[in-house]
């Protein structure tokens, strides 16, 4: 593994999952490997958990961070081939790749997706042109189409809390205000399809995930026949992918109550809007594993650092 | 102690300031006492002495540390209960403090009050909020009533300079353009009940801080009757608590001057407006303790960190 | 050396470019210098390379660091004397230096030019006020008119690559759409001038530097003539000098072309805007040396903390 951008980067995940329990077990175990190396975390978007969570893992390496948002900390970085640099960017990502290389052992990007051209979206150019220059291992922090911390901290998370030997887990979009992207849940869908579960999705028409990464995952447009007999239950909103951005609805007979829910696990990735997306008494239950999600990120994160500084 | 937020927080003040100065003098003899340790330090509000003092703290401690400025690095916060997330908010402090808790082994906060709504200052909801969700132990870097590690500090460096055995001590109120917050006027009054001072409060009519906290401290409307004969005087703005967050007076009369301080020595918590608050002749001399103040935030800083870290 | 600010405040730059390749050789030597030592990294201005590059060489030397965006995290800085602060600044650079003087080891400070003032530009207020009321080492991460940790890591990349004993190093004007400051022009000139080197400038009539920077050094408006035969051509754009920020053409006829370099190393300090400045196929090209200049940047700072650190 030279980068680690994708779901599809993990050769193996059940062994992927059993190191990141060892991981969690014994977090400062692997503390030299990171003497004298540093990570660099570049944030061209906001962001809480991830930030906390991949420093948090560096720490537990004994690696050095260097933190920056790019856009407030620098200035605008210019992506396109060829291009006369008159404008607004100021710096082309051809040296900025290259010149944080020889700063940083391993690079950590967070770029969000457009939400408005796809086919630039799609092209992950912001992950691909630092893939393309940097000369050392890069780590998507959420890209324009995949957030692979989150999806094997969501697969640490779900095989912590199996009791069944082939869980049913349910991916089922909720209603949200603005234009969310399609990563989480990409993301979670690759997971899942790597694991020994049995695997439905469940959205309103029109919210069709892309078909790419879907592939033959059994979609239903019941949220309640989705539900039943459910171990696992992950929520999230996205915005349209055909009528790509776009939000159809808002309705809020898609969130996901206590009742909804029985006795199945609820999860999401989390910023979560209370009471929109899910209910109080959700979150508040015993059944919610948002926060136990949320601290997975630390060893996702520690394994994919651990497996590059091997490497490197 | 499982949290450090106020004052009243500190169980024995001149044990507290006798230990304190042990750590001066030595401030890396603990350093092991915060391997694998990492501190959080979260900003609703700018800083500049407290976020590097505490920083510096967590260094001597061996620490780790983080920094955030929570809008800027990240997303609106909601503290309201039961809310329906539909508006500007987008993570709730519930999942936030339980999450960053797992990042953590001490959480640092910032959040200045209002100064509109003096309900809701008064209820301290973010510090509380906090408090109440986070599962590790929790620092106010300066609430919106009171600043515990300002407080703390200035104890330290009374008793550094303290000639008589009991010295005569003033809080006096200077002018100032902008709206500033009670903060600093509470935690020095709380600090100075627990010292054995002869202590004063000065301010013009009108400027009465909380009886709740001033208790049965005296007060003089007579600047300079209240300065004579003091051995030290603390200097700070701050806006009306009757008529909430007011600026009723920008009076220069209440500046203070070299001629007006005698032999007093001079404390302000700093930032301090030059000619406004203060004349540039007390700073410039060597009456004033502004700048051993700073520097014994780190101390006070560090004393916290240390009794939290033992505590766990 | 108390501070370092200047190209001037080298010594020897023969002894100082041998040192800084033995630390590029076994960067980690040194290590146990900087324990419990701290650098504060002040910046008033945006910076990519300085900000990561200067961390990367305080984490060599096992120090600290501590990084603050001045305005965005803390509040406006007063530098005149005897102001009434009743306006938009919260702190005086007095305080502000002294204070921080007491959490860092070392300070370091990035500052720009207003470029419309030029006698504050040239006063170096910013800096000048840091190195009076500062208690530690100033370090400059590039002022209004200098930029010497760029201006010695140019000078160590120039060392590693000739091949001839003294060779011919040309300075180029080329166009840019903003204004910009002389600082990277007048660090390279000073270091060029210490170096047994052949050296000319060259630029457009109207675009001549300060003379008491230029001194002697041969200056040409033809800036064919003047790559004939050169080893290395340093490009940079800079605004006018004596009609004092403007930019008085954009003329792309001073555009670097790979035809135009010939067999010359092509340098330039970065951020560099790409078929403005100089033409993709310099970049791309075998020649150009620019991605190694931005790696010498580590040495050259690590040079001067070490330097710092064995006064101190």
């Amino acid at each position: 593994m030279k980068n680690y951008t994708s779901i599809n980067d993990i050769d193996n995940i059940g062994v992927w999952i059993k190191e990141a329990k060892m991981l969690k077990a014994d977090p400062y175990i692997y503390k030299g490997l990171g003497t004298n190396k540093t990570i660099g975390l570049f944030f061209f978007n906001a962001s809480l958990r991830t930030r906390l969570s991949t420093q948090k893992a560096a720490f537990n390496l004994g690696m050095n961070t260097m933190v920056m948002n790019v856009s407030g900390d620098a200035w605008g970085i210019e992506f396109g081939d060829g291009t006369i640099m008159n404008g607004t960017t100021a710096e082309h990502i051809k040296e900025a790749a290259a010149v944080v290389s020889q700063y940083c052992d391993i690079i950590a990007v967070r770029a969000f997706p457009t939400l408005s051209d796809k086919e630039k979206d799609e092209s992950e150019y912001i992950l691909k042109s630092f893939i393309q220059y940097a000369t050392v291992p890069v780590v998507s922090m959420e890209s324009a189409t995949e957030h692979p911390l989150q999806g094997l901290a969501d697969a640490i998370t779900i095989s912590e809390h199996s009791i069944s030997k082939r869980p049913k887990v349910v991916l089922s979009w909720a209603p949200h205000v603005k234009s969310l992207p399609h990563a989480v849940a990409n993301s979670f869908i690759q997971s899942m399809q790597k694991m020994d579960v049995e695997f439905i999705i469940t959205h309103p028409k029109g919210y069709e995930l892309n078909p790419k990464i879907t592939k033959n995952t059994t979609v239903s447009y019941n949220q309640e026949e989705a539900f039943k007999d459910a171990d696992f239950v992950y929520v999230k909103n996205w915005s349209s992918y055909s009528d790509y951005g776009k939000v159809l609805n808002t309705d809020s007979n898609w969130m996901v109550t206590k009742n909804k829910l029985g006795n199945a696990k609820f999860m999401h990735c989390l910023p979560v809007r209370r009471n929109l997306i899910v209910e109080d008494a959700v979150l508040d239950g015993e059944n919610s594993l948002v926060i136990e999600q949320a601290n997975n990120r630390t060893y996702a994160a520690q394994l994919v650092l651990k497996k590059l500084l091997e490497n490197g």
